[in-house]
């Protein structure tokens, strides 16, 4: 059996936990959020976050249209977006990297300097590392963070009647891929967001105290959305015209055929962050000046998860990337 | 300028490294020891050590000569290795994998048999992870553990007078794998130490508190010597005939045509630890019943690290792997 015929990638995470020891008092939390959340660390209650990714040429990258600078700063900022979506404030980075015999050393270079303005940008401190050769090259990051209590922000704790909050316009690095993958030059704006994106570390501490369940939009909107209800067991109704589309992504439709809701639903990495808050919190945000955009509403578990049309037409919300689909 | 023209993969992290911000209070240890020691986690003063390895399909391991099952406990094992190395335990584990197409699930349950089988040998709780499709099969694999202060060995810290000593005999597993390029089967006891090496949890935690510097032999004992050298500023003198060497090498050496010393001296991936550690402190081990081989001794630097022969003969210690060499 193959690996694509079980469910492809998630499904392989779930078998590997099932396999191994995975409960330890110290574990608040292991497999299945953005980072492990370690409790029984730093001495004011703090715990210690710990988030992994690997990037693939050709899968996550591709070197004929991305600089490795900009390789470089996005392989670190996706890990420093899974520490914002924890609460969490990113700290010590481990670097492995697979490389080719050919690699050029001022490519590894450009590579380093792209990580290294993101991790001045964040704070982050270069604690290790490994480097080896193989066919294709491969970045393997994993990232620490540190939380407090209060800010914690588990995929688990969106309750029935809060919002469904995003912090940005989402569709914007899909549409990137759109022009690129149509041998266009994408507008500058949107070439950015696709190359070079940011990530939400800026607003995350301020929401953190306030929202219950957080995410990144990494996979789309629709994703995330079913990630937060299959670990809080809530629904959720998102409303197609609430939610915040960046103005570019009409252009990439254009192109594409596809509809731009299909670029926020299903298009990957915005690294915006999506969060659960109660309505009263959700004010007090705003009076700090956070500017989010309510999608939609968190829903007992019988309701579903359901996307509402401009006209009123309740669809099941899907959508999102798997590597095996 | 490629790779192999810098000095290869060593280089390569010195590289990261100059690039990125690499000092924080809490970081202890940072990049160039088995481990990064992080301070300021456990309340009872205890570290945090951090461990990372990217191993890779035809370099690192061969799956037309390797079990699903041996790559994945070996994988584990390594990590479990360098936090050995620094005098710690290991804790939780973080495995990103990068998988073909066509990987078929058994293989990857059998992997994951491995990996969980030695987990459970060493207490070790899998806490997050990563899957993707990739054109080539590696496992990146962070490893996390503790450390008590006065059991923290660092490279740095070998004196002259210090006995050099190891844990066993070596060249093993380097000896499995001239019998697997030769194409002969190896005798069962290599063939377990080339594919399912043991690391040496075991002893670690009674060799620790008394020894100076401590690292695993994971690229051959000559490396292993330099990099202690270069860390702690010293020489050493090696004596090739104290080098406890696997009976089978001779058997290996026979077919291949090196002498047996180079097996342990260049040979990798033997597990084995090699410490530093006052001629008083060595005798209180033997008392605990740890009983360890001595090597060699530390040196002034300006002594150089050499190696005496049978005959007593002064040769440059030289050696090791260097993926890049």
């Amino acid at each position: 059996m193959k690996i694509n015929e079980i469910g492809g990638e998630f499904a392989l995470i779930d078998r590997l936990a099932r396999t191994s020891p995975t409960n330890h008092k110290d574990l608040f939390k292991g497999i299945g959020d953005d980072a492990a959340v370690i409790r029984g660390f730093f001495p004011n209650q703090e715990s210690l976050l710990v988030t992994t990714d690997m990037l693939v040429d050709n899968r996550h990258f591709r070197r004929d249209w991305a600089t490795a600078h900009q390789i470089g700063s996005k392989a670190i900022t996706c890990n420093a977006s899974d520490i914002a979506a924890m609460g969490g404030t990113p700290t010590f980075l481990f670097v492995s990297i697979a490389l080719t015999e050919n690699t050029l050393v001022a490519w590894m270079d450009d590579l380093y300097k792209g990580m290294s303005e993101v991790c001045r940008q964040y704070g982050i401190v270069l604690a290790g590392g490994d480097t080896t050769k193989a066919d294709s090259l491969s970045i393997s990051i994993t990232l620490l963070g540190r939380v407090a209590p209060q800010n914690l922000c588990l995929r688990s704790q969106a309750r029935p009647d809060d919002l469904l909050c995003v912090t940005g316009p989402l569709g914007g690095s899909a549409a990137g891929l759109t022009f690129l993958t149509m041998g266009q030059n994408p507008p500058e704006r949107i070439r950015a967001k696709h190359f070079m994106p940011g990530c939400r570390l800026d607003v995350s501490p301020a929401i953190a105290p306030l929202a219950g369940a957080m995410i990144d939009i990494s996979d789309g909107l629709a994703a995330e959305v079913n990630h937060i209800c299959n670990q809080s067991g809530t629904g959720a109704k998102i409303f197609a015209e609430k939610i915040p589309i960046d103005a570019f992504v009409q252009k990439a439709a254009a192109l594409s055929g596809k509809t731009p809701i299909a670029y926020a639903l299903s298009g990957g990495e915005d690294f915006e962050l999506l969060f659960s808050i109660s309505p009263m919190n959700w004010r007090q945000l705003g009076e700090k000046g956070v500017e989010t955009f309510v999608v939609g509403r968190v829903t007992e578990s019988g309701s579903g998860r359901v996307l509402v049309s401009p006209e009123g037409d309740h669809v099941p919300l899907t959508g999102g990337y798997n590597h095996f689909a």
